[in-house]
C-alpha cells in the first residue's frame, strides 16, 4: 500500500504539490473531499465545515487530554462529530487503497499504515508571495494580515497534531522528507519527488520481505 | 554554477549520501579531501588535522563571538591556523566549479554563492545500526557510548555551524531539502535526488536570465 501524507506550512503550495504528487503516482488524492464527504454525511452546510475542520479536531480531543476550546457544548458536539467523522474518513481511504492525504493531522492518524510522511514548507517571502498570487479579485490582505493569519493558521495545524500524535508537527524528527519550495515552482519539482516516492515505497516492501 | 553542501547527523549517512549524489551527477566531492589538502599546506600530521577539523573552525572565531573552547594559545593557534585555511579551500573548490561539499559548515562559508543545502538524518537506532555496520573489527563500543559519541559529535556541528553563520544547523529552515535515511538504502536513493538537484538548479538559473 502506498499511502502518502502531506502536512504543509501555509502558503508553501502543499495542496498544489499533494495534488500534482498523486497525479503524477496515478493515484488519488484527498482534501477538500474529505470535507465533502463529511458534509454530506452530517448534512452539515459545506462552508461551515470547511472552516472549522482543523479546529475541529483540536475541539474533539478535550476529555482525552485535558484541552478545550472555548467553545459552546452545542458547537463542540458538532465539532467533535466532525472530527471524529475525520478520522474514520481518512482511515477508510486509506484503507481503500494508494493514496495521498493532505493536512488534517492524518500522518498520526495513520501512523500504524507506516505512510511516507512528507512536510513542505518555504520562506515567509516566498509564502507571502504565493498568497498573493492565489489571492482572488478583491481581497485586499496586507502583508502584516497575511502574516497574522499564516502564523493563526499554522498554530492551529501544530495544536491539531499535537492531539492527534505523539510526533511534533513541522520538526523534521517527524517527517520522512521536507522540501522547502521558496521560490520554485512546485509543477517542475514533482517528477524527481515522485521517483523519490517510488524508491521509497520499493525499499519498504522489500524490507517487508526480507 | 552548482554546488551542494551536504549537512548531516552522524551515523546518518550523509558522508555516503554526498559522495554517491556527486558520482550521479559526475562533480567531484569534497571531504576528508579538504583535511588532506590542509594538512599538506600545512604539515601537522594528517590523524591530528582530521580529528578536530571541526572543533577547529569552533576554535577559530572566539575573537569575534566571545567563544572559546579551552585549549592552549598554542593548540589555539593551529586551530585558527586550520580554520582559516578550511574556508579558504572551502571558498576556492567552490569557485573552481560544480561540486559536494560535506561537512565544515559549507552552507554557511558559501551563502553568498546560493548553494543547494541539504541535510541528512535519521532515527538513533537507524544511525546506531549504520554505525555497527561500518564499525572496524575490534571497535568494541556499546550501544550508549555511540549515542553519547553521537550526541557530542553533533553538538559540535551544531556549534560550528553556529559560528560560521547566521542559521541553525539541523533546523529545516536552513537547508532546501531534508531527508531521512532511516532504514533506507542510500544508493537506491540516489537517482530520484540527483533529479531534484538538477531541478532545483535549472530553476534557479532560469530565475537569473528571467
Amino acid at each position: 500500500m502506498r499511502i502518502i501524507t502531506i502536512s504543509r506550512e501555509f502558503g508553501s503550495g502543499g495542496r498544489e504539490f499533494g495534488k500534482r504528487l498523486a497525479d503524477a503516482l496515478h493515484i488519488p488524492c484527498y482534501d477538500h473531499e474529505i470535507i465533502d464527504m463529511i458534509a454530506e454525511q452530517h448534512g452539515f452546510d459545506k462552508n461551515y465545515v470547511a472552516h472549522f475542520s482543523e479546529k475541529a479536531i483540536l475541539a474533539a480531543y478535550p476529555l482525552t487530554i485535558g484541552r478545550r476550546l472555548s467553545v459552546s457544548s452545542a458547537i463542540n458536539q458538532q465539532h467533535f462529530d466532525i472530527a471524529g467523522a475525520q478520522r474514520k474518513i481518512i482511515r477508510q481511504f486509506a484503507l481503500q487503497g494508494d493514496c495521498v492525504i493532505i493536512g488534517r493531522g492524518a500522518d498520526a492518524i495513520l501512523r500504524d499504515m507506516c505512510p511516507l510522511n512528507i512536510f513542505v514548507y518555504a520562506s515567509l517571502a516566498s509564502k507571502l508571495h504565493r498568497c498573493r498570487e492565489r489571492a482572488t479579485a478583491g481581497e485586499t490582505y496586507t502583508d502584516k494580515n497575511l502574516l497574522r493569519i499564516m502564523k493563526k493558521i499554522d498554530q492551529e495545524r501544530a495544536s491539531l497534531h499535537e492531539l492527534v500524535g505523539n510526533t511534533p508537527w513541522g520538526k523534521r524528527e517527524s517527517y520522512h522528507l521536507c522540501v522547502n519550495t521558496s521560490d520554485l515552482e512546485i509543477k517542475s519539482l514533482i517528477p524527481a519527488l515522485a521517483a523519490f516516492a517510488e524508491n521509497w515505497f520499493t525499499q519498504q516492501s522489500d524490507k517487508q520481505y526480507r
